[in-house]
């Protein structure tokens, strides 16, 4: 990939970040000072994720030509059931991490009980975000179902219990299984939230749920190769911890050199597809093919 | 209130469970056999609840002249979102309840990594579930508005947040509050979202927000009184709780006594504030009535 193409991409993704930070602060609203849970899901929902699910929200409706506007609160609402996942995961009693994203955890921050309640919040809250999409009510629900599906038992939850419940011989189909719930599904519905908001027929949206998985799939395949060989300080959270727990993931049922073979292999297919997609993709291309080289 | 109207009341109570039974016993979808969370969840959605929040949308949807076909998700979401919050509270870490209608809770069955994962699940199914009902998106959508705004920071989140750090000099006032979102909310949202599906307009709809909120008050009190004076064996779940921990609850704010004169008191208003609805709300009104004498 050349220095040009991720000069660019880090352009779009500064640029996406500064479109949903703003209204991701205002977010939860306010419950009138009864209580510090919105402020406490302000805290995990602002310190300083990539915005990736937004970004991918954001140029996948301007892909099919729609404006920002129409995609704001669908990439609000795929940031808080992201994030509310990633607090409910991190419970000492889940997967117990005390560090995301360079801060302490929620329930580190402020307790177990905090943590669990502000993850209910973000989640419910998502939903009224999304509801909030300024499109007719049946585009509205379509998009709120997709959501409702992806955050559901075959896919977000699902994953996450496969996570918490491994066979004892994980092998590279329950991975793969696992990935497309844990971490596929909140990356594809972020595809097709921001291709319905953007106008695109229901039909469309359905055809790009193949490179959608894809690309969740390398997005976490390039997460765990990390995991393998990055380190603490630039991740900003715990690394080598799948290893360290004995965990299956990707890199462990098919080895760091084919895991590092198979990112690039990915990345090619899924730029490729994109390009016969109808509309300008090219944003959600370059995302693909510089997975395979993240630092962090 | 005579003993023919305990019995009619009774014959509802019963048609309404046998109505949402079936159709609860098929929730959450199931997840193709990828997890057991949906028959954990289920587990704890069909372990014999009175079922009143199903009641109350069926009633309220009749009480405007509609049909049960077009409540039924409405009923089954109601209970989906008490149930979660219902499994959520009774962690650990929360109130630590190992009892539940009779049963053990779902993490001293299934483990705590489970129990929030299925009260993560039941949470999102739920907007899912209310998303099937088959009326216009319009509709649908404020139905969906509905149940966010009552499950979120302002209502139940907010007030099962309250209860899990009330101040040192907890009174009245901030005992009621905690009581508009904790239990309120959702006989409240009952209500509205019986009348939407059966075809009541918005206003007529917000106009009943004061005596879903009475209603709610009433439910919490009568529990309250009978955690105070109630028995394990009948209630299905520990008792004198609050008493044990020093939780502020009505009673303990205004005593035994005078928590039965209110109990009366509320549920005459209560009644005549219904007879004053356009449309047939004599069952919820039956209830109202019933309360004050109920025996768990």
């Amino acid at each position: 990939m050349k220095e040009s193409e991720k000069s660019r991409l880090q352009a779009l993704l500064k640029k996406a970040s500064g479109w949903v930070e703003p209204r991701l602060g205002e977010l939860p609203e306010s419950s009138g000072g009864l209580s510090r849970l919105p402020s406490l899901c302000r805290y995990s929902l602002t310190s300083g994720g990539k915005r990736v699910r937004p970004f991918l929200v954001r140029s996948s409706c301007e892909a099919v030509g729609g404006g920002p506007g129409r995609s704001i609160h669908a990439a609000c609402a795929v940031e808080m059931v992201h994030t509310y996942s990633l607090i409910h995961d991190d419970l000492p009693q889940m997967d117990d991490d005390d560090l995301r994203r360079g801060l302490p955890t929620l329930h580190v921050k402020a307790g177990v009980p905090q943590a669990v309640l502000g993850g209910d919040l973000l989640m419910v809250e998502a939903f009224g975000e999304l509801a909030r999409t300024p499109l007719g009510a049946g585009r509205v629900s379509e998009m709120l179902g997709r959501l409702s599906a992806a955050a559901g038992p075959v896919f977000l939850v699902g994953g996450q219990y496969m996570d918490m419940n491994p066979p004892r011989d994980a092998d590279r189909p329950w991975v793969e299984r696992m990935i497309l719930g844990k971490t596929a599904a909140m990356i594809r519905v972020s595809l097709e939230l921001g291709a319905l908001a953007g106008g695109a027929e229901s039909d469309l949206v359905d055809g790009m749920q193949g490179v959608g998985d894809r690309l969740g799939y390398l997005f976490q395949l390039t997460d765990d190769i990390l995991d393998r060989s990055g380190n603490t300080d630039e991740m900003g959270k715990r690394v080598g911890k799948d290893a360290d727990h004995g965990k299956a993931n990707t890199v462990s049922t098919i080895g760091l050199a084919e895991a590092k073979a198979l990112a690039l292999r990915l990345s090619d297919e899924i730029s490729s597809e994109l390009a016969r997609f109808e509309g300008d993709w090219s944003a959600v291309a370059l995302l693909a093919r510089y997975l395979p080289h993240r630092r962090k």
